[in-house]
């Protein structure tokens, strides 16, 4: 049973030093479920209103900036700190998971002496212990800092591998799930080796398959005549220049190109604008996890530049967003 | 066919009057298909940059005002006004469907002399033709002015019917659908008589199946022990004041109640906080529309009340949003 810490005797603290009468709280979807029983304990403990926010949370680009616009301080749980807020107080989630048996079978795997190590926020404080297990196996290790966008080194997001950039021959990602990985392998053009601390279990990442899939959207969306250009008002994942360069870009081709701003970018919402095709310039992942659940082709911004012929299908990039956008 | 008008000669006379660089769209769902071209026509006769609201729109409650913020004009379209913004133009829909064949089927079914006549913003350039036409058979006509949540006499919304509370014997509704002229029989406690335009008929509207599934969700909220109170982020929707009151009312009873604030209340995003029951001060529709697909029963505050024994089951009344909240 995997098992998230959240420090609350620390929420309490600053709730108590700073004197706080109203504090809002943003959780994960996973952790939501903890969500009224932690309120409960707050107000009991220091008297202040609680107000939970409700929307989906995806991350740390995805602070609810309309309730820490009504509160003394909002509390945003399970992931770490990014941008800068007056008032709100990031609560990290660290799992508490063996993670040297999955190194273990990750080990035979890896065939160079220099491994770059990453992971994400809540296995960082398992690296100094994973570093130790390689070294003992006779590997270096290599952990890079990152942009500013990360908060820990050897950390990458979603949308930013920046610290899996290192001279290295290959690369150990420690965590679940395939999308990191599969990200730095394009990312870097390096092997990469995924570690699964959860399924305890070790695999090469193969991205291949996936960029031949992204292949034939592109294909799709070379006939499309007019493309929604998505930009998110998500409190880090606004690309308003990035979104105007490729409408006009889509203009240089004879294109049509409309802007659409919106909080959440689900499939039902794009149907209604009848678009040909889309780009996609909010969290990169929904371009990749949802692609299936949207009607018609989503790309990313390097991939629309594929379709209007202005990079080669081969110079395909992963879509990242980096400390200064 | 139906067709919408939208006066778009005036919106581009606006943005050039007030010389406009930024420009943002807001539609609802229907007409939501209609942004690319009206977005691009925009562009074309005036060289602003115009961005379309992709958010979910379902009223005049219901403002970009993140969009409204980053724009020097936002354009509202299909709802009459509600609120003070300094930059939100509302371009209303009118609807050029023939009303009297439904209000000529509807006559024999009114039985008195004086009518009260409401309608939705859509038909309401069409009341003094109604009127005419029940003058002709007999009858007076009373129109409300309502209060100041509604821009025309004899308009109702979901969330008002104070333009039905007239000095009348029975009420004809002119629109489709059944949730105001159902609201507006619980509401006034009337003979309403509902004349469609688009199906062109005319029923009476028969509340008591309709009250009797709402007691069997307020039954099944009694046991509850854990109450999420929801709150609306929308620009008219926000009732916080009356999610204290309710707050405060189930810890008098000994219930547990946390308030949740959101955005868009969806049933999938309530799920993830497993309260035992909700109940909803955000827009009225979503109670009473979405009823069937939350896991878990969702009252209005009035329903709530009465599960909490502290109104009597024959004292539900609709839940409305007045001009003050």
């Amino acid at each position: 049973m995997e098992q998230f810490d959240l420090d609350l005797g620390r929420v309490i603290g600053i709730i108590k030093d700073r004197n706080c009468k109203t504090v809002g709280l943003q959780f994960p979807e996973g952790l939501k479920r903890r969500a009224p029983g932690i309120a409960g304990d707050i107000e009991e403990k220091t008297g202040a209103h609680v107000i939970i926010s409700g929307n989906p949370c995806f991350g740390a680009c995805d602070i609810d900036t309309i309730l820490a616009g009504r509160v003394d301080a909002l509390f945003h749980f399970g992931h770490a700190g990014m941008g800068k807020y007056d008032n709100v107080v990031f609560i990290e989630a660290r799992l508490n998971v063996d993670v040297v048996p999955a190194v273990m079978k990750a080990i035979p795997l890896l065939k160079n002496g220099k491994v770059g190590l990453i992971t994400t926020v809540q296995h960082v404080h398992k690296l100094d212990e994973v570093c130790a297990v390689l070294k003992e196996h006779g590997k270096e290790c290599v952990i890079g800092t990152g942009d500013g966008r990360v908060a820990y080194p050897g950390q990458v997001l979603g949308c930013n591998f920046t610290a899996a950039r290192v001279d290295c021959e290959e690369i150990l990602y420690l965590g679940s799930g395939i999308f990191h990985p599969l990200g730095v392998a394009i990312a870097t053009g390096k092997k990469v080796i995924a570690a699964d601390p959860y399924m305890n279990q070790a695999v090469e990442v193969a991205p291949e398959k996936f960029l031949r899939k992204r292949g034939g959207y592109i294909a799709r969306a070379m006939d499309a005549a007019v493309f929604g250009i998505i930009v998110s008002t998500k409190s880090g994942q606004n690309r308003m220049e990035l979104a105007m360069r490729l409408k006009a870009l889509a203009e240089k081709h004879g294109k049509k190109g409309f802007i659409i701003e919106m909080e959440l970018v689900i499939p039902e919402q794009l149907l209604a604008f009848r678009a040909d095709a889309y780009v996609n310039t909010a969290c990169p992942r929904i371009t990749i996890d949802d692609a299936e659940r949207f009607h018609a082709p989503v790309l990313t911004p390097q991939e629309f530049e594929s379709a209007l012929g202005e990079r080669g299908i081969e110079d395909i990039e992963m879509d990242e967003i980096f400390q200064d956008t």
